[in-house]
């Protein structure tokens, strides 16, 4: 089996392809070759199968056509830039996030007229797609009103995805992710930064700033539970999936409160006491508008699974990037 | 104020052209000039308003900037290739329906950033942006799973509308038309086509097919209501409306037999007595597949106002395009 990930430098693709690499395998079948891209070096893994990196933009004229011109059986498409940047370039959020992916699904189009060539495609998506006001609890069927240029691309890319998916002209399935939390590395200025930075940093021996009060909720998933998504996604029937080819992910929605009583319970007191609480309006207005918690029965009922309570949360990161000087 | 119509020769386009020469103003603004803008060449409309008329393609390189180069006040945007047809020829739906529809987003964002243009700008979406299993009213808050290509560029064409009117560009709002019935002229060959040839062709004197039961519900509003849905999103405070700016029109929920009972009432038993029952296996499951009815909630406390039985609907027809021989 011939694996491409598209995006394979980022953080979530990094553990993605460190993952396939030391399976060796998705599912029942051995992985040949895995093919990952991006627009900065990819880091190269070590493990079974033999791993060709390639620094390429998506969206400039012709990559889509080579990258696939190995006719890999499974794409994983990730590449995408961010949302704080997407809204600050708006020309460069859509070539990259919807030119980019256009230019993938054609190139696989046109390869699918050409051979027959059908290849299984995951693309990540993200709970950007929708926009506030919300119910306590999404449903699956709500709609899709972002209020980003970033969740309007990522929409877009669902749209298409599952016309091409009906029109069979590869088997795709889109994955709206939880925030992820803990993001390992270095605190960024997202947003959104402060759910990982408050547990991070302590955990790391670091203050940190959280600019919201405690009872404000989200929803999360562990980078973990995040390259499960993308593994299961790959494997699953989707006959049984039917047209609507999005799903919303599973997740943990806690509040922050509960976020730093985990950190209590799974580092000690010493570490919650490294938060220092700086409110911040223009943050906390923000979040305000962002998703509490979704139902996401149709995934659950695929079989994908998330995190269930923040320990857990915690214990993959202690797990995956080791715990710093705290622990 | 200067007024621009791209697709003006179709149906509504025409009707709405019509309208708003006899009219001579939107709301209280005199209209100065009136741009029709098709593939095929628009009818001129006697009025006072001074009417240009153009052979165009939106979807070629450089239309759109020409076509705005007026800057007009109000552009009305119902250009595109109907349901059937971009489901026959993927990339022709594609590049009028989708790319087309960015093509003058795009040269307006461009305008905008060069001098400040930003014009209302009113886009005909569809129900077909909507794909089964549906409840049995469908909310507001649904969510966009079109199961057509047709469908999917309306439902892309909505969110960029969505952010480019976010992002100030233009005062965008797109309506969601119900199912237009009695379409004027001859049958046509949609699937949809029965719910209009079995009013018209019999009020005509001719005979129609039935290919569906009776008990078939379905969404419905005249050409007159769609003008007056179009009229009214050009001059609504948009302020109001806030950033969701695709709203589902309102529309009649009725049955084919309904339909039939407002034929024999307002035309007569004979007129009924036209249409054949050829039940057609292909069209009843097509059908199945399509909205019976909507709340419309936000369309109607904006003030949008659709027919509220067929006996009126036929009276639009009988109004409009007079009645025939069986009249």
């Amino acid at each position: 089996m011939k694996v491409l990930i598209i995006g394979a430098a980022g953080m979530l693709g990094r553990k993605l392809a460190e993952r396939l690499a030391a399976d060796g395998r998705i599912g029942a079948s051995p992985i040949g070759t895995m093919h990952l891209v991006d627009v900065v070096s990819p880091p190269v893994n070590e493990g079974r199968p033999a791993v060709e990196t390639e620094v390429a933009d998506l969206s400039s004229q012709g990559t889509a056509e080579k990258l696939i011109a190995a006719r890999p059986d499974v794409i994983f498409h990730l590449a995408a830039i961010v949302s704080g940047e997407a809204e600050a370039d708006f020309e460069k959020g859509y070539r990259i996030n919807l030119d980019g992916t256009r230019e993938l699904f054609e190139a696989v189009r046109r390869a699918h007229e050409a051979d027959g060539y059908r290849p299984r495609l995951v693309f990540a998506s993200s709970i950007a797609v929708f926009g506030a006001p919300f119910p306590e609890r999404i449903p699956d069927s709500f709609h899709l009103t972002p209020l980003t240029s970033y969740g309007t691309q990522k929409a877009i890319g669902e749209l298409l995805l599952a016309d091409y998916s009906r029109r069979g002209f590869f088997d795709g399935i889109g994955l709206r992710l939880p925030t992820i939390c803990i993001r390992p590395g270095q605190p960024n200025k997202a947003a959104s930064g402060f759910f990982s930075n408050i547990l991070r940093e302590p955990i790391n021996g670091e203050e940190a700033v959280l600019p919201v009060g405690e009872d404000v909720r989200h929803w999360f998933a562990s980078p973990r539970a995040a390259v499960e998504f993308f593994i299961h996604a790959a494997t699953l029937d989707l006959e049984t999936v039917g047209p609507r080819r999005n799903l919303t992910m599973p997740g943990l929605a806690a509040t922050v409160g509960e976020e730093i009583a985990a950190l209590e319970r799974m580092v000690g007191p010493e570490a919650a006491g490294r938060i220092r609480r700086e409110p911040d309006a223009t943050i906390a207005g923000i979040v305000a508008g962002w998703p509490r918690a979704f139902e996401a029965q149709r995934a659950c009922e695929l079989g994908f699974e998330a995190e269930t309570d923040f320990d857990e949360i915690i214990r993959v990161y202690l797990e995956e990037e080791g715990g710093g000087s705290a622990v």
